[in-house]
């Protein structure tokens, strides 16, 4: 049986930002077992999971994703939509903009420590759209 | 269900490039509702959604690919096959070998700008084998 | 139909490591067709498919990721866990914690030079625990 809800993300500011209750809230019961596709429809977002617990790593994360991919890279020819633009776009192929994560007994099956982020890697990037695909 | 199709892609030169279309025509018509896996059978080669509209991102995608993985670096051990071989490993294991996206009223749902790419990481990778697994 | 199994990887060292076999042998036999999804339940190793054949190759990604994800960065402030702990994050945002891999005739159908690493980023990290989930 496949599942599928849209759900809308309010807007972030730039960095990374744990969503797990929001997605959870927002798709309602789990079946007793099978997989949570995640799909994220933007280019200059992403998906990821990491630590949940401790709010300073999200903070390196987001450090980490500018130093990986910095702004004004002399090679950048994509330059027209703003500094943060085309570091966006390497920052989402770097994360991935989608999930597969099992279900078990009725609920995600995250490790202790796990939990879902967004990447916002605009500066402004607004809403943000996410599907939500549930086989069982 | 489950339907699978190996798909043989053209050989590419060496960056990001737009294989959507390519894809589409291969599977055919696709379910009402489910899940598509793109899966790439090679280790010097991935798979990544990202923009599809302004050719100028795949060229600064492809810039900053080799910035994060150069050629020649000091303490490479596995250097007898090419300078853009054990970077075409890095830069595999950044991007990945494998998407899921969801299928919705029969067409592959991606956001507006997105499209799948093939990143082809050696200068001659010649033609490259994807195994499609669509579940509905 | 969905089969799920927990499987517990033994302790190893910091760097990748090919656990195919591993799999393999914890899952047992596989449908003719379907998809099988791999999740590890931490966040500070990953799981990633790349060249099982030559060991320089695992060694030259171990130095990579080391070289993307140094440690003690001067912008970290995730540091009371030891020099290894925040570039275990970043790297494990980077490989994913999550692969999803078809299976054709009963095997995983992995390209000739595929295998599926263990990124271990911790210089202790312990047993790790892998769920496998079947569709088929």
């Amino acid at each position: 049986m496949i599942t599928q809800y849209e759900i809308s993300l309010p807007a972030f500011r730039r960095g990374f930002h744990l969503i797990t209750s929001h997605l959870i809230g927002a798709i309602g019961s789990l079946p007793d077992k099978g997989l949570l596709n995640l799909f994220i429809h933007h280019t200059s977002a992403g998906l990821m999971i990491n630590e949940n617990a401790d709010p300073s790593v999200r903070v390196d994360l987001n450090s980490s994703f500018d130093h990986l991919a910095p702004e004004r890279m002399p090679f950048y020819t994509h330059v027209m939509e703003g500094d943060d633009d085309m570091p966006a776009h390497v920052k989402s192929a770097l994360t991935g903009v989608s999930l597969t994560i099992p279900i078990s007994g009725g609920r995600l099956k995250l490790g202790t420590w796990q939990g879902i982020f967004l990447g916002e890697f605009r500066d402004r990037g607004g809403s943000r759209r996410v599907t939500a695909t549930i086989y069982s």
